[in-house]
């Protein structure tokens, strides 16, 4: 496995990959790899002939009191998980190349970027639009792979290769989780063994949720009151949105026809960690 | 010459071109192409095998209250002259393919948008940036081709391509004259009778702070005040705003030290058209 800091010689790579006629899958990651960033770097290689992963800790999809800071780096450890899983080429740049002195472009998508997550994280995803198009000009990747568990981020992203006429497929992958059902992320690293206990309610709730559907519940108030009534009973962590809304523009559904997004936020009480999660419903069940 | 209208289409065949091997120069347009976008035509043509032009009226680079609607239009005679004057493709998308329902993605750059022909036109710059990457995404250009007239255009342009890491490489072709000295432009087409004898005044002016420069003046204040009592003699123009700035984050200046952008805007007092022009006081000559 290939290691790149330089964004000029990452993206001179990358164009020769191409001019070979060689196709790139890229995963854009923020490091501290898990199984879920595992199954997204072998999604790519089953897609394309070169697999790139980078790992930067973008500052500007954190929020100022957010945890940057404190965000995990274990690099070493990340580059030893990345090569192991077959990734070909780490790029791994600079905060101060990715945003050099008098850097001042930002790429946003409104409108559907306020809802969900947008609302308490103002900022957060014009941070994500902006450093991933910078990514993909630098990596120009045939193929992108993003996890479904940040559904939000998947859907902005795809809104802003559509409007944009980016040059990249995107390949959502299945959120990864553990027995119990909780979502594999980073951020679990930061819970307490009480709060640990008790987030797999989440999972066990959306799961519920999507009983309740296959069953022929249609009413997205009666889904919403039903995950709401089960967090109610959560004593390590609290929702912060609990949401059922369309897969495209993100807006609540009153009664759902085709499809929809069950969205979840929540904030644990003792570590004050955020985690998300979500079902779709109505979409066809991978094999 | 080829003209297409469908992004798809274009960005299929433009990607077929780059797969060959062959490179693409690219200048974009709104249309109404007279010597100055000729001019730019020909460099596109110097630099690379194919030359690509398009036409788009952008709605989203004219404010409310500008002259989106009655923007000369005259496709046919455009289409004759790109042909004419070696445009290999052309690429004309209808606003409904480039603005589809539901279009959610803006590309901005901050700071020095908000400077110079920013201040009176908010939004203008991110209509342009927006579009520029939307088209540079369809066209997959080596080279793209601007103005000088447009000076802050091509400034900001290259500080989106640098920021984002576009990889494009921007030519910057001199402005074009008419033989008395006022700037080619399409709005030209606005001017009275009495405009007309009246605007080259603009660059009259300009030539002669340019004098004043090479003669040793190096005070951007006394620059600006000569220019300023030149334009206080027009009777049928009134300057919207004359500034000496830093070519790079269009800086007031008070002191010459190397290079400095002098640039003015103007609104005739008739037809109330608003027309541009600058000089680069300390760059190189051309040949």
């Amino acid at each position: 496995m290939d290691i790149h800091t330089d964004p000029i010689e990452m993206q001179t790579l990358c164009r020769s990959i191409r001019r070979k006629g060689r196709t790139i899958g890229f995963v854009p990651t923020m490091g501290a790899l898990h199984e879920g960033h595992f199954s997204l770097i072998r999604q790519a290689r089953a897609v394309a002939d070169i697999c790139a992963v980078s790992i930067f800790v973008n500052p500007a999809q954190f929020g100022p009191s957010e945890d940057y800071a404190k965000y995990p780096r274990p690099f070493e450890k990340d580059c030893d998980a990345a090569g192991r899983e077959g990734c070909d080429l780490l790029f791994a740049p600079k905060s101060s190349d990715m945003y050099p002195e008098n850097y001042l472009t930002r790429v946003a998508v409104i409108d559907i970027t306020s809802r969900l997550c947008g609302a308490s994280r103002p900022g957060h995803f014009r941070g994500v639009t902006t450093i991933v198009l910078k990514l993909f000009n630098i990596v120009q990747p045939d193929y992108a792979v993003f996890g479904q568990k940040d559904a939000q981020q998947a859907i902005v992203i795809q809104r802003m290769i559509d409007d944009l006429h980016v040059p990249v497929t995107i390949v959502v992958a299945p959120t990864v989780r553990e027995p119990g059902g909780l979502a594999v992320s980073s951020r679990n690293a930061y819970l307490t063994k009480s709060e640990r206990d008790d987030v797999p309610r989440i999972y066990q709730a959306l799961h519920l949720v999507e009983q309740a559907f296959e069953k022929g519940e249609r009413s997205a108030q009666s889904l919403k009151s039903f995950l709401e009534s089960r967090f109610a009973e959560a004593r390590f962590f609290r929702p912060e949105y609990c949401e059922i809304v369309d897969t495209t523009l993100l807006k609540p559904l009153d009664h759902i026809k085709t499809t929809a997004l069950v969205a979840v936020a929540c904030r644990t009480t003792e570590s004050g960690t955020r985690l998300i999660d979500n079902v779709v419903l109505g979409a066809l069940k991978e094999e």
